[in-house]
């Protein structure tokens, strides 16, 4: 099943699309509880508030609740009054992630373009949850930045509260998969590593983390290890590879977190990009695709002149 | 004004420290909203809340805002009904901030002790929110690590978005202060410097960021650049400085951080810490004490053997 983030009318919600339809679910959800328990539950308006209503208690149990309240939507003639007209406009599938933790190095093509050793165990570093935008947003292009790169990754989105996973069960706390792209400022960071600088900075500008554009649960993608992915600029391929090739799997890299980071719901885990990073331009058009999630696509545009908020 | 998190009997609230009483300025703003607007808003248990009620315009005209708040409450005779009781246990004034930003190397002393050069502009870096402990809760002393440091820092919590902020405007976002305890794994960060490895893990481990006793608002603390600080262990003096020292001040910091990122309410950004860093072990007593702020103690604790949840 596949949920996203839509703005239509005033309102917000979580959609789950449906075949050709997309079903407004966070109505659905309350309309099936008040029918079915009496209390709709609290309004859920996004999928932070869908993971604080209670409803995800792992993703194969979500998804199972999910075919209930389709089916009883479907049952009861509720479909076409829950279906949300035309072609909405897709917010990210998590606005403001608790944490946002990005492997470093874990394709080994693009630790070698990027003259950096094969790294011994996962090197993860974060991005600013204020980065986040959607589908169809714009990647602004910095004041005076010399090369920024757009990097395409596969992301775990989290669903439950772990620490301490092993291999065997480091998996179930995954909820879902989306496209992050792990925009960054190339130039800033190199200068920030060769002075032993933090380069947190030149990963966390505002739009430099475009997320979705939908949260695909594990239903529809139980192995994450076998996903074309492919970045092109103005449609011109950069990046193609498959999530075969990461050198530290998903199991591997949630137990090394793990081990002393608790990861939380809505966090986001994502893991590397592969070989093939060049540079954008204000005016380009980024699209990254990666096999059963779809294509996320943002335009770069310049840095309007600073003006307080 | 003094902003306190409290947990007591079944609720979590916000405090106002008020001479010897601590008022429940949750239900306390809410009872004032219903009796002159005739709707109490949305609940407030806790600061994020508070921020999000709408209240919150600014540092000052919220100031202005708690002031008619406790002017009623007395007025009224409210004050005996709304005085928590006892001693409640206090939680992080922000339990989650969207983001915490942390300042390196921003005392020269401190800089010298680590042999690592006196920066030429703010460097900054960020700790997991996850992180975040309150008063009294106990740091975890990670199993295998080498040596772990606290470092008693000055921190900002910020009341509204701002970007592109001037050095004249730039305060203007602080709601109030309160005191972080960088906690820090330094052998581990030594290994991913040398490594040139991302080093966020080994700042960012569970209960690695205790924060608190209080929120300060910026009527008590006008300037945050003479404020004496202290990190005592065990009741021994390890760092004593004023964050007078500071090499660059707060407004700058904050101009450098809105160049190209958004800070949000909630958000926390911490000044630095000053020269005296020390190892710490299990068993030991930490208190970071700042003028005007108060004392935030932790007991460091080991590392129960792993354990899946």
């Amino acid at each position: 099943m596949k949920l996203v983030s839509v703005r239509y009318g005033t309102q917000e919600t979580v959609g789950l699309v449906w075949g050709d339809d997309l079903i407004d679910l966070g109505r659905g959800i309350r309309v099936y509880r008040l029918a079915k328990e009496g209390d709709p539950g609290p309004p859920i308006r996004s999928l932070a508030e869908l993971l604080a209503s209670g409803v995800v208690t792992g993703s194969r149990p979500f998804t199972i609740f999910l075919a209930e309240v389709v089916s009883f939507l479907d049952r009861h003639h509720l479909w076409p009054t829950l279906t949300i007209p035309g072609s909405p406009r897709l917010g990210p599938p998590i606005a403001r992630p608790g944490k946002i933790i990005c492997l470093g190095r874990n394709y080994a093509e693009h630790a070698a373009e990027t003259d950096s050793p094969v790294p011994e165990e996962p090197l993860y570093f974060v991005k600013a949850s204020s980065a986040v935008i959607g589908q169809d947003e714009e990647i602004v292009y910095p004041e005076g930045a010399e090369r920024v790169d757009p990097e395409v990754e596969l992301a775990a989105v989290i669903g439950r509260r772990a620490r301490g996973l092993t291999p065997e069960n480091a998996l179930d706390c995954v909820l879902g998969y989306t496209i992050l792209n792990d925009v960054t400022e190339r130039s800033l960071q190199q200068r920030d590593l060769s002075a032993k600088q933090p380069w947190f900075r030149s990963k966390s500008y505002d739009t430099f983390c475009p997320l979705g554009p939908a949260l695909v649960l594990t239903d529809e993608i139980p192995d994450p290890h076998g996903l074309q992915m492919t970045l092109r600029v103005n449609g011109e391929v950069r990046q193609s590879a498959s999530t075969a090739d990461m050198i530290f799997r998903l199991p591997d890299i949630l137990v090394a977190i793990t081990r002393h980071i608790t990861l939380e719901p809505g966090d986001i885990v994502s893991t590397g990009t592969p070989q093939g990073i060049a540079p954008i331009r204000p005016g380009d058009l980024v699209e990254c695709t990666i096999e059963g999630i779809g294509t996320l696509r943002n335009r770069v545009v310049a840095e309007k002149p600073a003006a307080a908020e």
